[in-house]
């Protein structure tokens, strides 16, 4: 016979850029969706959930060439040679959802949507090529006062998350705006407007000054290298700074500087119009901008917008990687745009929405102590005898019954010492004993595992005499006593 | 200049096998994954997420041919060019997860999973490519002290989502008996006990009569066409069909009949312990033959599982889509594998675990009427005049703040009978009506769309004047009013 080769055995690895999530971060994270997904369906907001995978064609952005089709999107071809991929935001398949099912959807079409999104790109420390993202947009209505609703709803989100008032603040900008600042600057030609674009995107890294510079003749970087400059004259560039910088007092104030910054121009006017109207809609409902401001400097993502814009920023400061200290930053971001149903369907569909990013929500309440980071794990049922297990699992039953998290060990119960360190390894809070003696007895061991732990870090003689971590009960008073243990730890 | 070739618009479509959901569709699945995550925690498991995406070497069963990699996963090339796919179970990337992971994870490890998993089959009706499960899985315990618990939770879990006791039953079979039974058979060969096994996958369609025929000479099937048999000797077939109708009155009398049916072997032998210790640890704990049967009929599977296997089934009988009864059937089912991990360490590790059927369980429970299948919608603040949208805001956020889901209709409102028709659509239980009129005396218009439509569909004219379904109330009882009316509908 011949020799059959031996297949190597598999690796037991993550793709690169994808990870797993364990315990407490799975269950933190179903908890706040299921919280978000409150205060949205509050708002009228229907679920959706479309499918992971769609048809290249569909998503539009990210076009695969024929041999590798890997700009941004996982993607791989059909039964019949069709291009689909995972989809990379929950944006996208709205569009086509809503563009596929539009006469049988109400009109304006409001939904939430929340799950994984996948972006084939190069992945870094924190980077993932799987995220969550939890969504609600508006679909067919032009009104500015759905743009204002969402930036209330993203308040309200916030606070029912966990996050207290004076800890975030939404901060309001217009696209149009900024057209109207570039139209009154009378810029020589497209390539000059695009420098100007990209100049402005930087804003929120090399501030005022940098803008400046960088508008004018350009600018020596932090690493030494010197950055061309866009060329203007100090009067040009004015607008654009008078814009990013025209944050007053006020409301009122704010718009009164926006209306100088746009000049003549139509299209800035009705931008600041706009934000006028969200300004009054939101102090109608209650909202104050020790919540809701308008910031000219919001200018993240500009480019993909159409009108109002909004950004929710986390104004808590936390240590950085190096022990330093910055604010937390941007939480959730969305906006009115308004031609990615006329991709399907050539009618033009207003729509406005918002992205909450859910992992960095999570990780800022983390940081602040809100959500505990280890999950309490259940009461250890020990197993003395391994003869008696049908004991042991009715003492589970009944503990399960009361409510109360509980296992019996169900590894190889040989080695006690094992079964509590398992016990420890799940941050269990009680483990129970029933040995021959106990039996015989009628009674049963409680262990507090949480005191004992606090105990053998710190307890003086004394104090390991008066507080025992160890209590001999009744077995019919098992449930009792356990409650009584979980309800003072 | 050249004429521009105009891109044609893409199509709106899922990909073929996919689908959207819709509302309580996703709302309603949500609710019941988070029941189910609430019993598996209770019992001591912990929560996993794995990633979607696995290397196609650590998902194992399929693996791609170079030119198309289509058997049953939907497989891509990555940027080293290793093959990589969508999960198609949660029990492979558990396997991977385990290997991984398993210096830092407790022993026994218990978690649960939930979520979408993805099969590159051909679709067809109710058949699509992207589905749910919900697993629990114990890793690393011999014990069918695990199997049994399983089986326990299995039966919480459904009694939890709204299935009483009485519609459904959780069966439990062991592999090792079936083993038993054909050691004692003497088969000549393999391909023998191959043909025997794929015989005995048949007996929930064709039945006993079926089975004996298909294990002697052969069958003629209902389409008319000769299926060729086994070939086996009357009393070759016998202990097949002993064991597979073994079922008796109690556990006891089916153990009994389960011993006759394996004669000498050794491993028969085990296999019936093993039920035997099943059925104590269960009553023990409280499980009687009301939930929970030993029931050598259930053969689904068998091929993969290594010992204990069980499923659960909804006894209640539903139409089917050609008007005939029938029973609902399966919902979930499970068993013991011990060579999963094998794969990746060479250690040899025992699992055993249940996957839900997550969609069916749903279809069961709105088929019985359990859950409603349309949502209520939300309270809508018509607009009546565009130019008071701050007021009409200031009223849904009064609503909201009371726990009301609530919104003002954000659609064009020039012809007020669209705002009607789509709290309609919405299915919305109560609109709001305040116009220069209503804000002039301070009052507002508060409709019970719920009554009003059941008014339209049956009331005499008496009904309608003694009960209106429109009350017009100050401005200030707005809240009040429409919680009378809420918690009356």
């Amino acid at each position: 016979m011949a020799k059959v080769k031996k297949q190597p055995r598999p690796k037991a690895v993550t793709p690169k850029g994808f990870r797993d999530y364990f315990g407490a971060e799975v269950s933190d994270r179903a908890a706040m969706l299921s919280k978000i997904a409150g205060v949205y369906h509050r708002y009228g907001f229907d679920a959706l959930e479309s499918s992971a995978v769609e048809t290249v064609e569909a998503l539009g952005k990210f076009l695969p060439d024929v041999d590798r089709p890997n700009e941004g999107v996982f993607a791989w071809q059909d039964e019949d040679d069709a291009w689909v991929a995972l989809r990379y935001d929950l944006t996208a398949p709205l569009a086509r959802v809503y563009a596929q099912h539009r006469n049988d959807l109400p009109l304006p079409y409001r939904r939430y949507a929340m799950g994984p999104v996948w972006r084939n790109e190069k992945p870094g420390p924190g980077r993932y090529r799987q995220f969550y993202q939890c969504d609600a947009d508006t679909v067919g209505a032009a009104s500015v006062a759905a743009d204002a609703e969402i930036c209330a709803m993203l308040s309200d989100v916030l606070e029912d998350v966990g996050i207290p008032r004076g800890d975030y603040i939404v901060r309001v900008n217009n696209r149009k705006v900024l057209n109207g600042v570039l139209e009154c600057m009378g810029l020589s030609d497209d390539g000059q407007r695009d420098a100007v674009l990209r100049t402005i995107d930087k804003f929120d890294k090399v501030g005022e000054a940098g803008v400046r510079e960088l508008l004018g003749k350009g600018r020596l970087d932090a690493s030494g290298a010197y950055i061309d400059g866009v060329g203007l004259s100090v009067e040009q560039a004015e607008p654009v700074l008078a814009f990013l910088t025209s944050k007053g007092a006020d409301a009122a104030a704010t718009l009164t500087k926006l209306r100088a910054a746009i000049g003549e121009s139509l299209i800035g006017a009705e931008g600041v119009d706009e934000l006028r109207q969200i300004a009054d809609l939101l102090v109608a409902q209650g909202y104050g901008p020790d919540r809701i401001v308008i910031d000219p400097s919001v200018v993240r993502g500009l480019g993909y917008y159409t009108g109002p814009v909004f950004e929710a920023e986390l104004t808590f400061e936390i240590l950085d990687e190096k022990g330093r200290k910055r604010q937390f930053g941007s939480v959730a971001g969305g906006g009115r745009y308004d031609d990615l149903v006329k991709r399907f369907t050539g009618q033009e569909v207003p729509a406005t929405g918002v992205s909450i990013g859910v992992d960095r929500l999570l990780a800022a309440l983390r940081e602040k102590g809100r959500i505990q980071s280890v999950e309490s794990g259940p009461v250890v049922v020990t197993v003395m005898d391994r003869d008696r297990m049908a004991d042991y699992q009715a003492m589970v039953a009944e503990l399960r019954a009361a409510g109360i998290r509980a296992e019996v060990y169900l590894g190889n119960p040989k080695n006690f010492g094992n079964q509590l360190k398992y016990a420890d390894k799940r941050n269990s809070p009680v483990a129970v004993i029933e040995g021959g003696d106990e039996k015989a007895q009628g009674v049963v061991q409680i262990k507090d595992l949480i005191l004992g732990k606090q105990m053998a870090e710190n307890a003086t003689l004394e104090e390991w005499k008066e507080r025992p971590s160890q209590y001999e009960v009744a077995r019919g008073d098992l449930v009792a006593k356990v409650r009584e243990i979980l309800e003072q730890q």
